[in-house]
Protein backbone atom coordinates (compact mmCIF):
# COMPACT_ATOMS: atom_id res chain seq x y z
CA UNK A 1 0.00 0.00 0.00
CA UNK A 2 1.32 3.14 -1.42
CA UNK A 3 1.38 5.82 0.84
CA UNK A 4 3.12 9.26 -0.20
CA UNK A 5 5.51 10.87 2.19
CA UNK A 6 3.90 13.70 2.74
CA UNK A 7 0.74 12.13 3.10
CA UNK A 8 2.33 10.56 6.37
CA UNK A 9 4.14 13.60 7.70
CA UNK A 10 -0.19 14.75 7.26
CA UNK A 11 -1.49 12.25 9.41
CA UNK A 12 1.23 12.87 12.09
CA UNK A 13 0.94 16.74 12.05
CA UNK A 14 -3.01 16.01 12.36
CA UNK A 15 -2.47 14.24 15.48
CA UNK A 16 -0.14 16.74 16.57
CA UNK A 17 -2.32 19.13 16.28
CA UNK A 18 -5.16 17.34 18.11
CA UNK A 19 -3.00 17.15 20.98
CA UNK A 20 -1.56 20.37 21.03
CA UNK A 21 -5.67 20.53 21.64
CA UNK A 22 -5.58 18.67 24.66
CA UNK A 23 -2.66 20.56 26.22
CA UNK A 24 -4.54 23.67 25.66
CA UNK A 25 -7.89 21.92 26.77
CA UNK A 26 -6.17 21.64 30.29
CA UNK A 27 -6.58 24.28 33.11
CA UNK A 28 -2.48 25.64 34.32
CA UNK A 29 -2.53 23.93 37.38
CA UNK A 30 -3.90 20.61 36.98
CA UNK A 31 -1.31 19.90 33.89
CA UNK A 32 1.18 19.31 36.49
CA UNK A 33 -0.06 17.53 39.24
CA UNK A 34 -3.39 16.12 38.07
CA UNK A 35 -3.54 11.63 37.86
CA UNK A 36 -5.69 8.84 37.67
CA UNK A 37 -4.80 5.91 39.42
CA UNK A 38 -0.87 6.72 40.14
CA UNK A 39 -0.37 7.39 36.53
CA UNK A 40 1.94 10.19 34.98
CA UNK A 41 0.33 13.88 35.33
CA UNK A 42 -0.61 14.62 31.05
CA UNK A 43 2.04 17.31 31.62
CA UNK A 44 4.61 14.63 31.98
CA UNK A 45 3.60 12.12 29.26
CA UNK A 46 3.41 15.25 27.30
CA UNK A 47 7.26 15.66 28.22
CA UNK A 48 8.22 12.10 27.04
CA UNK A 49 6.29 12.70 23.42
CA UNK A 50 8.65 15.93 22.89
CA UNK A 51 11.63 13.53 24.12
CA UNK A 52 10.46 10.80 21.46
CA UNK A 53 9.12 12.39 18.19
CA UNK A 54 11.42 15.43 17.93
CA UNK A 55 14.82 14.07 18.88
CA UNK A 56 13.74 10.48 16.87
CA UNK A 57 13.30 11.98 13.57
CA UNK A 58 16.27 13.66 13.55
CA UNK A 59 18.03 11.04 14.46
CA UNK A 60 16.82 8.81 11.75
CA UNK A 61 17.14 11.30 9.07
CA UNK A 62 20.98 12.77 10.60
CA UNK A 63 22.43 9.42 12.29
CA UNK A 64 23.32 11.33 15.21
CA UNK A 65 23.02 10.14 18.48
CA UNK A 66 20.02 12.27 20.35
CA UNK A 67 19.74 12.54 24.14
CA UNK A 68 16.48 11.22 25.29
CA UNK A 69 14.98 13.06 27.90
CA UNK A 70 12.11 13.14 28.99
CA UNK A 71 12.37 14.53 32.39
CA UNK A 72 12.51 18.28 31.07
CA UNK A 73 11.87 20.53 33.45
CA UNK A 74 8.73 23.29 31.66
CA UNK A 75 6.55 23.96 34.44
CA UNK A 76 3.77 26.12 32.40
CA UNK A 77 1.59 25.07 29.83
CA UNK A 78 2.92 27.98 27.69
CA UNK A 79 6.60 26.66 27.83
CA UNK A 80 4.51 23.05 27.16
CA UNK A 81 3.33 24.62 24.25
CA UNK A 82 6.27 26.27 22.78
CA UNK A 83 8.28 23.51 22.66
CA UNK A 84 5.70 21.77 20.72
CA UNK A 85 5.19 23.82 18.20
CA UNK A 86 9.56 23.83 18.31
CA UNK A 87 8.97 20.04 17.80
CA UNK A 88 6.31 20.35 14.77
CA UNK A 89 8.95 22.78 12.92
CA UNK A 90 11.69 20.27 13.65
CA UNK A 91 9.33 17.52 12.19
CA UNK A 92 8.56 18.82 8.92
CA UNK A 93 12.22 20.04 8.49
CA UNK A 94 13.49 16.42 8.82
CA UNK A 95 11.18 15.15 7.29
CA UNK A 96 11.72 16.44 3.93
CA UNK A 97 14.96 15.32 4.31
CA UNK A 98 14.30 11.63 4.73
CA UNK A 99 14.69 9.21 1.64
CA UNK A 100 12.21 6.45 1.32
CA UNK A 101 14.84 3.98 1.02
CA UNK A 102 15.57 4.47 4.29
CA UNK A 103 12.24 3.48 5.24
CA UNK A 104 12.90 -0.37 5.61
CA UNK A 105 16.47 0.42 7.51
CA UNK A 106 17.44 -0.55 10.88
CA UNK A 107 18.09 1.84 13.91
CA UNK A 108 18.65 1.96 17.26
CA UNK A 109 17.13 5.02 18.24
CA UNK A 110 18.68 7.42 21.28
CA UNK A 111 21.25 4.31 21.77
CA UNK A 112 18.15 1.92 23.05
CA UNK A 113 15.26 1.41 20.89
CA UNK A 114 16.01 -1.04 18.08
CA UNK A 115 13.71 -0.90 15.07
CA UNK A 116 13.00 -0.75 11.38
CA UNK A 117 12.68 3.49 10.65
CA UNK A 118 8.61 2.79 9.60
CA UNK A 119 8.38 0.87 12.77
CA UNK A 120 9.58 3.41 14.58
CA UNK A 121 7.56 6.20 13.15
CA UNK A 122 4.27 4.10 13.52
CA UNK A 123 5.62 4.42 17.32
CA UNK A 124 5.93 7.85 17.76
CA UNK A 125 2.02 8.00 16.52
CA UNK A 126 0.44 5.17 18.18
CA UNK A 127 2.33 6.31 21.42
CA UNK A 128 0.90 10.17 20.91
CA UNK A 129 -2.77 8.30 19.90
CA UNK A 130 -2.21 6.49 23.29
CA UNK A 131 -1.19 8.52 25.61
CA UNK A 132 -3.36 11.76 24.35
CA UNK A 133 -6.28 9.05 24.56
CA UNK A 134 -5.73 8.96 28.49
CA UNK A 135 -5.50 13.02 28.70
CA UNK A 136 -8.77 12.63 27.61
CA UNK A 137 -10.00 10.54 30.55
CA UNK A 138 -7.82 13.36 32.76
CA UNK A 139 -9.87 16.49 30.69
CA UNK A 140 -13.42 14.78 31.55
CA UNK A 141 -12.60 13.68 34.80
CA UNK A 142 -12.04 17.45 35.68
CA UNK A 143 -15.25 18.13 34.27
CA UNK A 144 -14.05 19.44 30.81
CA UNK A 145 -15.11 18.50 27.28
CA UNK A 146 -11.88 17.10 25.47
CA UNK A 147 -11.68 18.24 21.35
CA UNK A 148 -13.38 16.00 19.31
CA UNK A 149 -11.36 13.03 18.06
CA UNK A 150 -12.10 13.45 14.28
CA UNK A 151 -10.85 17.40 14.44
CA UNK A 152 -7.72 17.56 13.07
CA UNK B 1 6.14 5.07 1.29
CA UNK B 2 5.44 1.66 0.12
CA UNK B 3 4.09 -0.56 3.02
CA UNK B 4 3.12 -3.84 1.85
CA UNK B 5 -0.78 -5.19 2.39
CA UNK B 6 0.40 -7.80 4.81
CA UNK B 7 2.80 -5.51 6.68
CA UNK B 8 -0.52 -2.97 7.35
CA UNK B 9 -2.65 -6.13 8.32
CA UNK B 10 -0.04 -7.05 10.59
CA UNK B 11 -0.16 -3.70 12.72
CA UNK B 12 -3.95 -3.41 13.00
CA UNK B 13 -3.52 -7.05 13.94
CA UNK B 14 -1.15 -6.42 16.40
CA UNK B 15 -2.98 -3.32 17.93
CA UNK B 16 -6.02 -5.94 18.20
CA UNK B 17 -4.02 -8.56 20.30
CA UNK B 18 -2.77 -5.33 22.73
CA UNK B 19 -6.63 -4.71 22.77
CA UNK B 20 -8.11 -8.17 23.51
CA UNK B 21 -5.27 -8.16 26.48
CA UNK B 22 -6.99 -5.10 27.71
CA UNK B 23 -10.30 -6.67 27.93
CA UNK B 24 -9.12 -9.39 29.30
CA UNK B 25 -7.40 -7.47 32.11
CA UNK B 26 -11.04 -5.98 32.86
CA UNK B 27 -12.72 -7.89 36.18
CA UNK B 28 -15.93 -8.92 34.89
CA UNK B 29 -18.22 -7.12 36.83
CA UNK B 30 -16.12 -3.68 36.00
CA UNK B 31 -16.09 -4.02 32.20
CA UNK B 32 -19.95 -2.91 31.90
CA UNK B 33 -19.92 -0.77 34.86
CA UNK B 34 -16.78 1.47 35.83
CA UNK B 35 -16.39 4.96 34.27
CA UNK B 36 -14.59 7.89 34.77
CA UNK B 37 -16.02 11.93 34.54
CA UNK B 38 -19.30 10.45 32.67
CA UNK B 39 -17.55 8.43 30.09
CA UNK B 40 -18.74 5.41 28.40
CA UNK B 41 -18.00 1.81 30.05
CA UNK B 42 -15.21 0.11 28.59
CA UNK B 43 -17.41 -2.75 27.65
CA UNK B 44 -19.37 0.28 25.52
CA UNK B 45 -16.53 1.34 23.81
CA UNK B 46 -15.37 -1.97 22.58
CA UNK B 47 -18.93 -2.41 21.11
CA UNK B 48 -18.11 1.02 18.78
CA UNK B 49 -14.86 -0.73 17.77
CA UNK B 50 -16.55 -4.51 17.33
CA UNK B 51 -19.38 -2.02 15.35
CA UNK B 52 -16.58 -0.31 13.17
CA UNK B 53 -14.06 -2.57 12.02
CA UNK B 54 -14.92 -6.02 10.79
CA UNK B 55 -18.44 -4.57 8.97
CA UNK B 56 -16.32 -1.45 7.78
CA UNK B 57 -13.37 -3.85 6.54
CA UNK B 58 -16.78 -6.09 4.68
CA UNK B 59 -18.21 -2.91 3.69
CA UNK B 60 -15.17 -1.45 1.53
CA UNK B 61 -14.35 -5.10 0.24
CA UNK B 62 -17.80 -5.78 -0.59
CA UNK B 63 -19.13 -2.45 -1.49
CA UNK B 64 -22.22 -4.51 0.74
CA UNK B 65 -24.10 -1.47 3.16
CA UNK B 66 -23.33 -2.79 6.82
CA UNK B 67 -25.01 -2.11 9.71
CA UNK B 68 -23.81 0.52 11.86
CA UNK B 69 -24.63 -0.53 15.82
CA UNK B 70 -22.43 0.12 18.55
CA UNK B 71 -25.61 -1.02 21.23
CA UNK B 72 -25.10 -4.91 20.97
CA UNK B 73 -26.36 -6.65 23.33
CA UNK B 74 -23.19 -8.40 25.17
CA UNK B 75 -23.36 -8.80 28.40
CA UNK B 76 -20.36 -10.62 29.84
CA UNK B 77 -16.29 -10.81 29.04
CA UNK B 78 -16.74 -14.03 27.30
CA UNK B 79 -18.96 -12.45 24.57
CA UNK B 80 -17.06 -9.49 24.37
CA UNK B 81 -13.81 -11.91 23.63
CA UNK B 82 -15.92 -14.30 21.49
CA UNK B 83 -17.06 -11.51 19.02
CA UNK B 84 -13.94 -9.80 19.47
CA UNK B 85 -11.86 -13.23 17.86
CA UNK B 86 -14.88 -13.18 15.13
CA UNK B 87 -14.12 -10.10 13.99
CA UNK B 88 -10.42 -10.47 13.97
CA UNK B 89 -11.14 -13.50 11.36
CA UNK B 90 -13.51 -10.88 9.44
CA UNK B 91 -11.08 -8.84 8.68
CA UNK B 92 -8.57 -11.44 7.84
CA UNK B 93 -10.68 -12.86 5.33
CA UNK B 94 -11.99 -9.34 3.79
CA UNK B 95 -8.53 -7.92 4.13
CA UNK B 96 -7.03 -10.66 1.90
CA UNK B 97 -9.67 -9.64 -1.36
CA UNK B 98 -8.90 -5.73 -0.70
CA UNK B 99 -6.74 -4.96 -4.40
CA UNK B 100 -4.27 -2.05 -3.61
CA UNK B 101 -5.84 -0.10 -6.46
CA UNK B 102 -8.46 0.35 -4.07
CA UNK B 103 -7.06 2.31 -1.28
CA UNK B 104 -7.63 5.87 -2.63
CA UNK B 105 -11.21 5.22 -3.84
CA UNK B 106 -13.70 7.17 -1.98
CA UNK B 107 -16.32 5.27 0.68
CA UNK B 108 -19.10 6.25 2.59
CA UNK B 109 -18.96 3.74 5.32
CA UNK B 110 -22.41 2.90 6.73
CA UNK B 111 -23.82 5.38 4.42
CA UNK B 112 -22.20 8.48 6.89
CA UNK B 113 -18.78 8.25 6.91
CA UNK B 114 -17.37 9.65 4.02
CA UNK B 115 -13.01 9.09 3.03
CA UNK B 116 -11.26 7.71 1.23
CA UNK B 117 -10.12 3.92 2.12
CA UNK B 118 -7.05 4.20 3.10
CA UNK B 119 -8.28 6.87 6.03
CA UNK B 120 -10.87 4.74 7.02
CA UNK B 121 -8.66 1.91 7.47
CA UNK B 122 -6.25 4.54 9.49
CA UNK B 123 -8.91 5.92 11.48
CA UNK B 124 -10.10 2.15 12.59
CA UNK B 125 -6.61 1.79 14.20
CA UNK B 126 -6.44 4.91 15.41
CA UNK B 127 -9.76 5.18 17.32
CA UNK B 128 -9.05 1.73 18.52
CA UNK B 129 -5.79 3.23 20.08
CA UNK B 130 -7.42 6.19 21.50
CA UNK B 131 -9.71 4.02 23.29
CA UNK B 132 -7.33 1.31 24.41
CA UNK B 133 -5.73 4.62 25.86
CA UNK B 134 -8.52 5.58 28.07
CA UNK B 135 -9.20 1.58 29.43
CA UNK B 136 -5.70 1.82 30.29
CA UNK B 137 -6.62 4.59 32.68
CA UNK B 138 -9.35 2.75 33.86
CA UNK B 139 -7.39 -0.52 34.60
CA UNK B 140 -5.07 1.66 37.23
CA UNK B 141 -7.82 3.76 38.40
CA UNK B 142 -9.06 0.22 39.40
CA UNK B 143 -5.84 -0.91 40.67
CA UNK B 144 -4.88 -3.29 37.90
CA UNK B 145 -1.76 -3.08 36.22
CA UNK B 146 -2.31 -3.01 32.06
CA UNK B 147 -0.78 -5.46 29.80
CA UNK B 148 2.62 -3.36 28.35
CA UNK B 149 1.64 -0.97 25.29
CA UNK B 150 4.61 -2.40 23.65
CA UNK B 151 3.42 -6.22 23.98
CA UNK B 152 1.66 -7.01 20.47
Amino acid sequence: MQISASKWLDIWQANRRLTRRVIEAFPEDQLFSFSIGGMRTFGDMIKELLAVEGPGIEEIVTGVRQKFDEHASYQTKHELLDKWDAETARIDKFWADLPSEKYLERVNLFGQYESSVIDAILYFVENEIHHRGQGFVYLRSLGIQPPFFWER
